[in-house]
């Protein structure tokens, strides 16, 4: 239903001179005449993002940044600056909100991106919390979804599934890591994994007009995605978590093979880097194991709404 | 409450190079290193900025971006684009966000500001909108509220009290007035009114180190607030709601003797410019009745926790 409505919008929102990138990527590039800057928002909800009851409100104030500094990784973009909205419950907001920043400020700090303000509001409801980040595009623009080819590998930084045991409450925002590496090798296309490597690699392909095929015996798969699995008593695969679990929160890149020939031989990053597949000429996803190809369907996590 | 954290916020946040005007205003100024942008945030939500059930969507999402305009227009700033995120409740969300995009769309046409992105999320809970808005600064940097002098005049827009009747789903909000008299005439500070005339101006005081005298006589008291006093049986005056009532979205300007002299003869608007008293060098805030002055608690609506 979400990607309906994306369609909607698209459909409905006009074209604006100055958003030279809008609607369908992670973030959006505004043309400020002389200087341009990427902005980009997430709203976390209580019972959907975290559970207030098993997180800190320092967890909480720190997931609701770096989800946004993940969003600016994507289009390696540098952080500049946020805005935070709070919607606090009444009773205990003033402890939980400053408990919020205290989660919030160690990691804007590392980003070096400015908290410029925000919106505090209460209610009688659970916490909300709302971060805008804005950033500033790389020398001779953003790294988008749109432009992966034919021929070009599916290159991944770190592992993949069962980020709820953790992992979402305490990643770090790939924002050093696509700066680097956009401008260092010719890097088509990206992504940051928010609702699984399946949905957002089927992303890129819809906005690249292209098809991707991932080698099932590549995806690095994480050590919690494998004791998921042993906690669910092997409902699932580990490599079905990896797939298919949101939040990674890792970068999916298009590169061309010699560029990712050279880049998995630098492996110049402290997070490992991973060919798992490359992008096709053919529309669609698939699954390659051994010699047997099947369709991958593009599931991940998807706000439901009717 | 509100205020204490607010402070807790100006001591515990650090400040950054780049932020040319940060907590503690209407909207924050971020230096792009060549070009600076205004951003702005404000999450609504249902039972406390709007009832659904009372309320057309369309109207909430209107206000949702009508409410960042104001604040832009309290520094003077041109509206360039907005990020919009929106929690939907599970059931009906679909319908529900694509009536208030028609209600926010519009607006977004008229104030010629883009509409770049957003976040979409869904919840079993109320509907909650959360609108960013960038804008330009005017030439030689915005309108603040820290820039009142004693001997200025306060001089606001239009009229005040029982904006509940209406006019908060379909104030005009101040932008083309704010940029236009900020250019045209000397004006020291501002701010727009979106929690009470008097706790507004109270704010302007507070940043600016001065106090105000406001002339009772003078208040121009909205229709609306003579109306809400019929209906409650006049429990108040029709002046206290004009005083204390939230979301009028009009301008309070400082502005000195002779240059509020000539914008006064100038009524260059097509809303009235009314000259309600003089910041004054003693800290506080005011009302004077004839001869007789009594202090004016800086009342309005704040958002409660504990």
């Amino acid at each position: 239903m979400e990607f309906e409505l994306i369609n909607f919008f698209r459909q409905r929102i006009p074209k604006y001179p100055c958003v030279r990138v809008g609607i369908g990527d992670d973030a959006a590039v505004i043309d400020l005449d002389i200087q341009q800057c990427v902005i980009t928002t997430d709203v976390l909800m209580d019972g959907v993002d975290f559970i207030s009851s098993q997180t800190s409100p320092e967890q909480i104030g720190r997931k609701a940044l770096a989800v946004n500094l993940s969003d600016l990784a994507a289009m390696a973009a540098s952080p500049k600056a946020c805005v935070v909205g709070l919607v606090l419950p009444q009773k205990g907001g003033m402890e939980l909100a400053k408990r919020l920043y205290e989660g919030l400020l160690p990691l804007a700090r590392d980003f070096q991106i400015a908290v410029a303000g925000g919106d505090t509001n209460s209610w009688d409801g659970p916490l909300v919390i709302s971060v805008t980040a804005l950033g500033l595009p790389p020398p001779g623009g953003v790294l988008s979804r749109s432009g992966a080819r034919p021929g070009d590998r599916i290159i991944v930084t770190g592992d993949f599934g069962g980020s709820i045991l953790g992992k979402h409450l305490t990643f770090t925002p790939r924002v050093w890591e696509a700066i680097f590496l956009y401008r260092s090798y010719e890097v088509h296309a990206g992504i940051d994994v928010s609702d699984g490597l399946a949905l957002d690699l089927w992303r890129v392909t819809q906005e690249s007009g292209c098809g991707a095929v991932v080698h099932a015996d590549s995806v690095p798969i994480s050590e919690a995605a494998c004791r998921i699995v042993k906690l669910e008593k092997g409902k699932q695969k580990p490599l079905d978590r990896a797939l298919y679990d949101g939040e990674d929160f890792e970068l999916i890149l298009a590169v061309p093979p010699a560029e990712a020939e050279r880049m998995l031989r630098d492996q110049p990053l402290s997070v490992k880097l991973t060919d798992i597949g490359e992008f096709v000429a053919e529309k669609g996803l698939w699954l390659e194991k051994g010699k047997k190809r099947t369709a991958l369907p593009p599931k991940g996590y998807e706000h439901k709404f009717t």
